[in-house]
């Protein structure tokens, strides 16, 4: 089953759970040349994270990151904390040499972090990856090769929109999610997600323009609490992106789109096609192909299967369908293929900083009302 | 069947054949004191004129629109031609004195002549209707209600797109459609549905910014020439909205939606709630109310049906379905009922003029990047 | 716009004031050697054929049909009536001599009838024509066009639904829906219907087994009423079907599928391809193409327009979608094409008496519990 | 991470791969007092037994299912075997003793044999399990709920449907799906999940009546060979059931539905509600619940989450969406919490029998044009 990487884990909430979740199951999905093998678990509270390795595995626990990072038996080291912390540990692991680091999305909690995080990978030639895990999705790959292949032709329309409703009552209470140096709003919570698929899909983005809205201006301090605190950060991030190609887009981004769950989407109009796409349902492409008889023509609704790789690793079967989970272990695949291969791997630290780069021009354009430019990338 | 009203109508297109339909169908569904009689068809040229009327039923037909809108015995006058002829008949029309006049979109081809219209029906008090069929759908309506009465609480989001495919193809050769006193390009010619669907929906627009796009900057000067002419108009208009309310909403509209025909749609979240519609399902509405089980919540798709008026006009049973002409007849029977019942017509002119504005507005974004601020109201 | 032909209609209920407007609206949107004339209309009870005809208008009105049909100013006969009365009518009609008769469906309430009908109209070589207006979709015909052809290979698989709920509530009281000389009960209603639609698309029917359901065993006597009275049809019936072709089909029909207003749906798969229909959506049409790329295969969803006559004549643009009342105005103009052109009606007589012969072999297997054969045809 | 159980897996197949990645993954994703250890892994060629122990991560490796089951060092046998092979080895791993035994569906080639099965499991006390995994998916488990807890009332209407397009072209070879001892024709292969489907939701069938068809009667011996060899094993069925609860329902199986590649579906009509269902979407569930007010009545699009155990233990956020790998984790789950619990494991060897019987009924009924009643249970 090839040979042994030792993954070092900080963070065990949803997130560390689902990185532990890919590193234990994809060797048994995809042929590797390298094994993951669950080293050491990092939490916060010394306590969690010895209950964590039990429930997920791992050998040994921590309640310090930074000896984690530190660590000479730990040969990944995979990042799931809450933003602020991504650029400390991701400095201190590159630092301390011979270590792959894997890095929740966004980046960091700001673009000059995110700058020296991908300035520090670039330097040290660590092999680094972002977790936009959606990119992961045969479907979306599908839609990449359509669109790089020129099978819809020129693209001349875009609409890409991101919508949940964790955010949407505003009795919710403050979390890491309304912390600026946390999750940061939900442009930079998922927004971040909706950027990096529209440049997988349609190339850099040079200018935004946009506004930022804070729904809810207060929020409960903690649950079930009646005193309020200010809300410091975004709910709504609505903006125009002129990209490379001169190609114009809407995007719209929200952790208040009540009733929505997973409204990760995008509509893209080429000359000779159409594609649409939404993670609600996450196994479905739709695709027009210009030039049928009128009388036949209609969007194809494509359903994922081993057509679509790397479908097939997980399941051989077309329409059984891959979950949220599936993502992340092809996420790890790609990471360790990365790692065996010598491959680049993608999205890297630099692209993470490029993303970031355009969470912050968005943000720059609400506060002047003009177009901001971003710089070549 | 109620008291004659007598019909003029100028132009026997696509639109000019879909009024004529209203009227002789209108009387039969809905209860009217006024009956329309088809007294007089106008067209540029006499002889189609004379087949139209034999076609669509009228008594008389004309080559001059001048002499219809002169005719003692036309009561309503009803405008279908190109855009830069609305104007000078709907003033010829309201100066004759004692008709209405019912206008295709958009109301003129500037806001200069779109406000000499709303001027000029406002002084001589003349009932007036701009042809924004898409507002008639019972669906709309109850959105509409939906939004007004405060069931989906405060809105909080929107999106709204417009997207057909009839000018996709550069083939496509120049026609009224490219001509701009014509139909004016994508956002004139359905943007205006668009805008006026945004402003029955959430009110008036205070502010807009984005960017028109000519995506075929030449096209064949005749169907079937090689020799080609360049566009004047813009094939796509994406821009953000402010409106009155604070909320700002993201608008997509092109007339190049490759594979799409009828995808008049928008999304709108609400804090209690949220509504998505399609007019490619013009037949559905779904609606999400926040507050139920987490097990048992989800968007309802509501159909259709006598419980959303007027559709038991057209239909006794609920998901029967109606379609695109029955629009046209509802706005028939509704500028009827204006007439006769003394309550005010709407969509007016005043209106038709506040969607010219925010038009001129986009354009005007386009040329300058800047945000554009438009008269209250 | 035509010679005249002059209507005769009997019955001004839901289906008599849809007949009414399919004739008042025909000659607008069809071009037609006949151009109806709104003569004669006959209700039950005098006072409401008076109102009736001037709300519909028509010319004249009585309390007897059998004046009706005798009446030398009426060229068709329109028969809109419980189905107890179909049989008496349309054979008084034919006896009449020279006048076209169209009949709601089901052809009669019971097989015998359908017989005399049938065998009148032949020997008569009386023009006639039954109700089934769901055969009118445009997207119906080109199922129907696909199969036909061979696009889609062999029919190798099929499934029939039709569910409506407006029976479903054990409250709705006893009206003529319930009487077994009136609607006879789902199956009759509305499994008429499907029947038309599966002859129509894969042949004739040579064999059934099923079995009738009345869900709700007593209903209210009249709205309001508490006093219950036994219910003597069926609520449902699902049966399978041996069609000429040797395929085996499964039906399902009832009008107590909670929460389905219009669920006339189907699926059929071929050796080289499927469709999926269903009347919820009756402007759309699935078709599934074997033999495209894996990556790029799926179900094409074609939206209705000019390409699928006789779309075109209702509406120029593609996806602006028909409604209910079209389909019945599309009826109208074949039957008067017919009328004109002197090729034969469909469906006919003859053919409503072979699906009532279905529907009586469907009810008999349920009492037998054994399959039961048809003749031919 | 609890105390080890040791699994020993026969066949290495698809089955047998999805059977590993689930004893994989489990551990990480539900809090189990048992560990699954992969201990031994028998494939029927000792090379491809030591390549999957190798891929799949299992300690040691046999190409002897003998051996296996024997094993004293295995203490749960999963069998994924072509069906003639799942008697002998579940008899044979009861017969050894203290072992549990994971069968996948169906139960066995024959009702004989898996009358067999289920009598030595009782007679033993051997906890057993069929691979019905459809049935772990949480919306059906919510459907299933709804159902029990009368919240749709009485059931009046069903429908099921499995279509799959695997089989669907002729020049398909023989293989262990077309051996009727092997996977034995649609019905068995697919449609036994069908019925336990409608069994878990529905209750036992009582009786049945339908028709078996061979669409194609003859397939290529081999792949690329052009010699036909008969196939012996049904395409397709299509029956009806009547549930001991006096409910008739229609069910439509087939491996030949051109298109369709996971076409497991519902549509569930109760007195108060209904519910439909497709696998093709399997984490969106549709809820009618009647009472509603007309205007604001519709299906509802449940999405799965947390709210539908036991999905918040694969992932905590609601829409983000199972995937089919992630049933059979469940399947295992629940498995292994019976063990450890006591709680008798469901679908066990008693249940598959029972599905068994009426497939075979099925067959009967096809056979002799008659219902065939099933004995209780």
């Amino acid at each position: 089953m090839g040979q042994p990487i030792r993954i070092g884990l900080v963070g065990s909430g949803f997130m560390g759970r689902c990185h532990a979740n890919a590193f234990r199951s994809v060797g048994g999905l995809f042929p590797l040349a390298l094994q993951p093998v669950l080293e050491l678990i990092a939490d916060i509270d010394e306590a969690a994270a010895t209950k964590a390795a039990g429930a997920l595995g791992f050998r040994r626990s921590t309640g310090d990151w930074r000896r984690l990072v530190a660590d000479p038996d730990v040969d990944l080291v995979a990042i799931t904390t809450p933003n602020a912390l991504h650029a400390p540990i991701a400095l201190a692991a590159i630092a301390a040499g011979k270590k792959a680091v894997y890095c929740e999305k966004p980046l960091a909690a700001d673009p000059a972090a995110a700058q020296r995080m991908a300035e520090a990978a670039r330097s040290a030639g660590a092999v680094t990856m972002v977790g936009f895990n959606y990119l992961r999705n045969p479907m979306i790959r599908t839609a990449g090769d359509i669109i790089a292949s020129g099978e819809i032709g020129s693209v001349i329309g875009f609409r890409g929109v991101y919508g949940e409703d964790y955010m949407a009552n505003p009795a919710t209470p403050h979390s890491f999610r309304t912390d600026p140096a946390g999750a940061g709003g939900a442009l930079h919570d998922i927004g971040s997600h909706l950027v990096s698929l529209a440049r997988y899909l349609l190339g850099p983005i040079e200018a935004v323009v946009g506004v930022t809205t804070t729904i809810h201006p207060a929020r409960p301090a903690h649950a079930g609490e009646s005193a309020l605190r200010q809300v410091e950060v975004d709910d709504r991030a609505v903006f125009l992106a002129r990209f490379a190609s001169g190609l114009v887009g809407a995007m719209d981004v929200t952790w208040a789109a009540t009733g929505r769950k997973m409204q990760l989407a995008f509509e893209i109009a080429g000359t000779r096609g159409s594609l649409a796409f939404t993670q609600e349902r996450m196994n479905e492409l739709r695709l027009y192909e210009a030039g049928q008889p009128a009388a036949r023509a209609g969007f194809k609704l494509i359903e994922s299967g081993p057509a679509h790789p790397p479908y097939g690793a997980i399941c051989p079967a077309a329409g059984h369908q891959l979950g949220f989970n599936d993502l992340k272990i092809i996420e790890v695949a790609e990471l360790l293929q990365a790692l065996s291969g010598g491959a680049p791997a993608f999205p890297d630290f630099a692209e993470g900083w490029a993303v970031q780069r355009t969470l912050a021009a968005v943000l720059e354009s609400s506060a002047t009302g003009a177009w901001v430019t971003l710089p070549a990338g």
